[in-house]
């Protein structure tokens, strides 16, 4: 089965798009509530709670991880790759393929603070666009609003101004939204940042490569698991955690509890 | 030595009025940045961390421990007093017993989704205060906030308009600001709520009953060691928190770190 995890419940974005790119294939998610969030943490910290949520997830018969938070994208990679014995995919190098492509050469990033100070956004888009110039700002502020269900607040548009004035005043022409949550703000953040800016959504893009990955290694797909019926798992739950998922994903969702660490 | 806890850095304000009321006592402090924030947390979490911050405190010599998170002490009281082998103070009751005082029958309170969930600040109130009408509403965003520096942004004063309007619609006399961040906010608070409204701080009231205590338990008070300097321990350390701490307490911070659990 395919393993999705994420430092909370922003990674079910993730499982949504695995729903609507790729139906039918099983999924084992896992969100780790009891330690949320990672992106105001330490590099050292996020790298030991992404692989112990990564090895619950193989512990449970994932094939195949996709690392559906870009804090840990960002920062975990190397001690995930080394140290697990499945493919890992990250958020990030297909949100970099998908902005290239599009940009006419002002690229803006958000995300948190943990992500954005990392600067593996940063790398990998001046690997594949050298010529391009990057304007990063981190938005701590986004994922409480989103969690708190406060879209489309007016103080989450003053928050959107106050954040994203400085690449509005850059005139990036596309901007990465580099947290799972950040999708859920589209309508905020493409006021805050302009018109004509075109927005990348990490885990729409990842969930596209990993389709076309499985379409050019049919061995690999013929080996994921297609029976059988998801399982959410949560390291704490809690009945706002619960009515999220299952606001988010549009069907009720069974929440399991396990203790990590 | 006195030791302090709370899920993250909040708990410095009871330290700095530990420094301003009780000046000379040897404080151990410890925040518990690698799991913060307790405030969305299940009840059974919340008690598990909080014991373990306690035990850490006292196995650095804590004679007394103050559970300087509401959210923690909202919850998890039972389990501290029951597991402890010293005696364990809480921010509530002095806060509700000065509220009690002032108040003339219409009395507000505020906290995480934790905290207000409780009840406990309600169940004190009730049993102290049997004539008040309480009114409560839980404020998640104020903490992040508070951690992101923006005390005064047209945006928080947005989001406590949003917060409070129904309190002051219910015309409280008294609001207690059941969570350790929430003092940074004094001025948005008192603007949203309405002119003449009291506003009680936890830390400030806890401290000032701990030194009442302590005048009439000299014994107490003679065994706690007042020589030597304070400690700072955090379960994960980033430069944002170093630089708050210091900020806080207006004190170079020296921050050691120590993984629980």
């Amino acid at each position: 089965m395919i393993g999705v995890f994420d430092s909370g419940l922003g990674g079910l974005t993730v499982v949504k798009e695995l729903h609507r790119q790729m139906p039918g294939y099983r999924i084992a998610y896992f969100g780790d509530t009891a330690r949320t969030p990672y992106g105001g943490k330490s590099k050292e910290l996020i790298s030991q709670y992404a692989l112990e949520d990564a090895r619950f997830l193989v512990s449970r018969g994932a094939q195949i991880i996709v690392v559906a938070c870009n804090t840990a994208s960002a920062v975990a990679m190397g001690t995930l790759r080394a140290e697990l014995p499945v493919p890992v995919w990250e958020v990030i190098s297909p949100a970099v393929a998908a902005a290239v492509k599009v940009t006419k050469g002002r690229i803006g990033l958000i995300g948190t603070r943990a992500t954005v100070g990392s600067g593996t956004y940063q790398h990998h888009l001046e690997i594949e666009a050298p010529e391009a110039e990057v304007f990063a700002e981190p938005c701590p502020l986004f994922v409480p609003f989103v969690e708190e269900g406060w879209h489309r607040s007016k103080a989450v548009r003053e928050v959107a101004r106050t954040y994203l004035n400085q690449l509005k005043l850059r005139r990036i022409d596309t901007l990465i939204l580099g947290c799972t949550h950040y999708p859920f703000l589209r309508p905020v953040i493409a006021a805050a940042v302009g018109k004509g800016v075109r927005l990348i959504d990490p885990a729409r893009e990842t969930v596209a490569a990993l389709k076309r990955h499985l379409a050019v290694n049919p061995e690999l797909a013929k080996s994921l698991d297609r029976v059988g019926s998801d399982s959410y798992t949560v390291s704490d739950r809690t009945d706002q955690f619960a009515r999220i998922a299952s606001d988010w994903l549009g069907r009720p969702v069974e929440l399991e509890t396990v203790r990590l660490g």
